[in-house]
């Protein structure tokens, strides 16, 4: 199991990002995979690196027909394989007792 | 004003970091930095880059103290000059209306 | 075309780890995509998503079989669409003339 | 001792960032602090994460400076306890014998 955070940042655009962040979590809800907005980065659940990657693609694309002549993506992947994870295992996992 | 979204992996420990990412919470919590955990990331929100840094260091030298011996830390800083921004801010330019 | 910047941090292991670090240069050597070691991350160039992200993919397959528990892995991708970029138009914009 | 990738996205500005990576890369060699430029990111050599942090906020305030609004830094730092690291060290760890 794949717990990711990705952010996009357009280059070229004006300041606010604001339209850019709505028709990607718009294309997030269609697409059904498990996520979580943050204030600076997006966090994914995915079963495969292709459910994972697939949205990162569609993400960039999305703002490609937008008109974003240069897309920066960061994206951080934690796969782990002696447990499942999950989002909400790893909100667990801060919490202080 | 400052978003930033910050994640440290111990190299050399076990594979779980639950007793890492609580020491830090708790440093962050003393510390009166405000801050929000997210799945993978801890979000941060502070005046200036002095405040941001120190709550990194701090975060490096916990670990330090705990005897991990290798750090690796992921930062990305959100710094805007044309609006004030906040996480809370930030998480509202999310919604999808 | 698309530069991106990576690097995997295996958890649960030793601090070091040139071993996974070779044995990821070794498949990206058979694997002909063009690739930059750096001293934190490796550069790629690829012409698709699906190429790279076939690469970051394999990458931590091999760390698995390495016998790796826990995979982290930082990518930051530059997706530009009005010019052609590459691992050697990029190292060239930073020339201080 | 730290080794540290960074760098410097600005929004709102041309799709092209080269004239602000040049500025950035005046002020690293004026500051003396070991650095060595990458495709997509610069890494940097200190002692201390002060030494490391300051030269990150006079990075943001150089562009502030040029009139960018809104800059997203990433920052990737390996800081390690167990061995004296550098760029060159790291260098050496990636090569296939």
């Amino acid at each position: 199991m794949i717990v990711a955070d990705f952010s996009l940042v357009p280059m070229g655009s004006e300041t606010s990002a604001g339209k850019y962040i709505r028709a990607v979590y718009e294309m997030l809800k269609e697409s059904g995979v498990k996520f979580m907005p943050g204030p600076n980065s997006t966090s994914l659940e995915t079963k495969t690196f292709d459910e994972l990657f697939d949205v990162i693609q569609r993400s960039n694309e999305k703002l490609a027909e937008m008109g974003v002549k240069r897309i920066v993506t960061s994206l951080h992947i934690d796969y782990r394989l002696d447990k499942e994870i999950s989002i909400e295992s790893k909100m667990g996992a801060s919490k202080i007792k």
